[in-house]
C-alpha cells in the first residue's frame, strides 16, 4: 500500500480536515470550519472533485466526530447518529463520497480511526489492544483490537463515563445529555467554562488543572480496567498543548488503582503518553481507514 | 471437535470445579473447595490423573479467579497473580497441569472463558463483541472481541470499577484494594456486610437490593460507553437466583445514560440479560478453552 493515493476526511467539531496521502505521507491538507452540514460538505465535495480530476484516488477514509454508524451491515453505516451539532444527526456522510469519487470508503470514529494510525504508524505498533484519547472540543476514546477498530452495538464512547468526583470539586459539568461525565468536566469548553476564562488562556499552575489531572486520571484507569490497553495515546489540542497533563494523569492513575496491579507503577510511563503522532493523529486514521478498504478488496 | 474429549479445570474463589466433556457435552463434574493451592490442586491432581488413565483428554480448558497471566508469549503465563486469596499468588497453574497430563492448555480469566462460552453456545452467538459479568464471591467481567477474549496489558478487571455512588448510600465498601468499587459495593461478602446477614437470606423487598441495582447499572453503563457489546450476559450465584435484578439494572442503565444513546430503550432488553447457559456458563467456558486449543493445534 506504500503506493497508494488515498483521500481522507477528517470531521471534527471545530473544523473538517480534508486531505491526501501517498501511502501513509500526507501531502496537501485543507481544513474547513464545520458549519451546517450542507454548508461544509458542499466546499468539501469541491474539493475532492478537484483533486480527482488530478488523480483517482484508491480509496477514501473518513474519520468523524460520533455517534456514527459503523456497522457495514446496517443501513445506518457511514451516517452521523445523535448529535447535538445543529443539522448534522442523521447526516450520510459515506454514502455521499462513495457516489461522489466511487471508490470503496472505510468510516470510523476520529478516535477509533486514530487508534489504527497508532497501531500503524505511532505509539502502539505490536499491540493487541491499544487506545486512544483525544482531549479538546470533546473527550473521545477509540480503541483497537488486534489490528481492528472495536465495534459492537456502536463504538466506544467512552468519554461520557460517570466518573468518581474529585473531593471538593463541585463543578456541574456542562455535558448536555450526562452533565458532569468525564466529557462534561475536562473538554475545552468544560475547562473555559470553570475557569471563566478561553482554554488556551488557562495558565499551566491554575487550579483548574487538578481538577482535570483527577477526572482524566479516572477515564485511564477506567479503561485499564475495562479493555487493559498495552498502550494509551493521548492527543488533541489539550493534551498536545499541555503534555504535562498526561504526565501527571500517571499518577492520578497510580493514586486510584490502589495497588491493585503489581506492575502498572512499572509499566506506566510505557504505557499512557502523548501521541507518537501528533497532532497528524487525526489526519493520518483516515487515511489508516482508506488502507483498510484496499487491504479488504485484496 | 464435536467428538474431542476435553478435560476443565474452574478456579473459584470458594470452590473449584474439574470436568470433562464430549463436545461441549459435559459428562462428569466434581467440586473441590478453595483451600490454600497445595490442598486443592493435590485433590484436582489425583482426579485428573485417574481420568487419564481412562482416557486421554485432548485439551484442556483452565479457566481462574483473576488476576492471572494470559499472555502465551510471557513467563508469567498460566500464573495467578496478585489475588488476596491466601497462598494463591504466584501460583503456576497451567504449567502444572500441561506437564501433569501433557496436553496443550488453553487458560483465561473465568468470565473471559464464560464469554467465550456465550459467543459459542450461549445469548451471544453471532455477535462481534460481547460481555460477561458474574455477581457472586466476587464481581468479574469478561469480554470477548471477533470470537477471542479480550487481553491486552492483563485482561478486563472492570468489576473494579470504581463508580459515582448512590446519593445517600455511605456504605464503605469491603474491597481491601479500592473500598467502595463495584466488587467491593456488590459482592455476595458486601451484601452480606450491607445487610447483616447471609447474602441468600436477604429478602427481595429488602432496601439493600436498591443500591445493588444502582451500582449494577453503573457498572454496565461503564461496559456500554467503553466497550460498547452487543450482548452483555449476567451470570454467578446471586444473578441466577434473582434474575429480576438484570430486570431492574435495565432501568438503571437507561436512567444513567440519559438519552445519550436513540436505541438503547429498543435494544437494551436483548443486549443485557441473564446468561442463556444458567450455571453452567463457567465449566462450559473451561471447556471453550480447551477447544481453542485444539483449534490453535489443526
Amino acid at each position: 500500500m506504500t503506493g497508494s493515493h488515498i483521500f481522507g476526511l477528517e470531521l471534527g467539531g471545530t473544523k473538517c480536515v480534508a486531505l491526501r496521502a501517498e501511502g501513509h505521507h500526507i501531502v496537501e491538507t485543507i481544513a474547513v470550519p464545520t458549519a451546517e452540514p450542507g454548508a461544509t460538505l458542499g466546499v468539501i465535495d469541491d474539493l475532492f472533485g478537484q483533486w480527482q480530476r488530478e488523480r483517482q484516488p484508491d480509496a477514501l477514509g473518513i474519520a468523524s466526530f460520533g455517534p456514527v454508524g459503523v456497522d457495514r451491515n446496517r443501513p445506518d453505516w457511514g451516517f452521523i447518529l445523535n448529535t447535538p451539532k445543529p443539522g448534522w444527526a442523521g447526516t450520510d456522510i459515506a454514502g455521499r463520497y462513495r457516489r461522489l469519487l466511487g471508490v470503496e470508503v472505510g468510516f470510523d470514529t476520529d478516535v477509533n480511526a486514530a487508534a489504527l494510525a497508532e497501531t500503524l504508524w505511532g505509539g502502539a505498533v505490536g499491540t493487541s489492544c491499544n487506545a486512544y484519547i483525544t482531549l479538546g472540543t470533546g473527550i473521545g476514546v477509540g480503541c483497537v483490537v488486534r489490528g481492528e477498530p472495536l465495534h459492537g452495538w456502536q463504538h466506544p464512547e467512552f468519554g461520557h463515563l460517570k466518573a468518581r468526583r474529585m473531593p471538593g470539586d463541585v463543578f456541574r459539568g456542562n455535558c448536555p445529555f450526562h452533565g458532569d461525565c468525564i466529557e462534561g468536566l475536562i473538554s475545552g469548553p468544560a475547562i473555559a467554562r470553570r475557569s471563566g476564562m478561553a482554554g488556551e488562556q488557562v495558565e499551566d499552575k491554575h487550579p483548574v488543572w487538578d481538577g482535570v489531572v483527577h477526572d482524566l486520571g479516572e477515564l485511564l484507569a477506567g479503561l485499564i480496567l475495562g479493555l487493559s490497553p498495552e498502550r494509551i495515546s493521548l492527543g488533541g489540542s489539550i493534551a498536545c498543548a499541555r503534555p504535562w497533563l498526561v504526565e501527571r494523569a500517571r499518577g492520578a492513575v497510580i493514586a486510584s488503582l490502589g495497588g491493585y496491579f503489581d506492575n502498572l507503577s512499572k509499566d506506566i510511563n510505557r504505557m499512557i503518553g502523548v501521541t507518537a503522532l501528533g497532532d497528524r493523529a487525526g489526519p493520518l486514521g483516515a487515511i489508516a481507514l482508506g488502507m483498510t478498504r484496499i487491504a479488504a478488496g485484496k
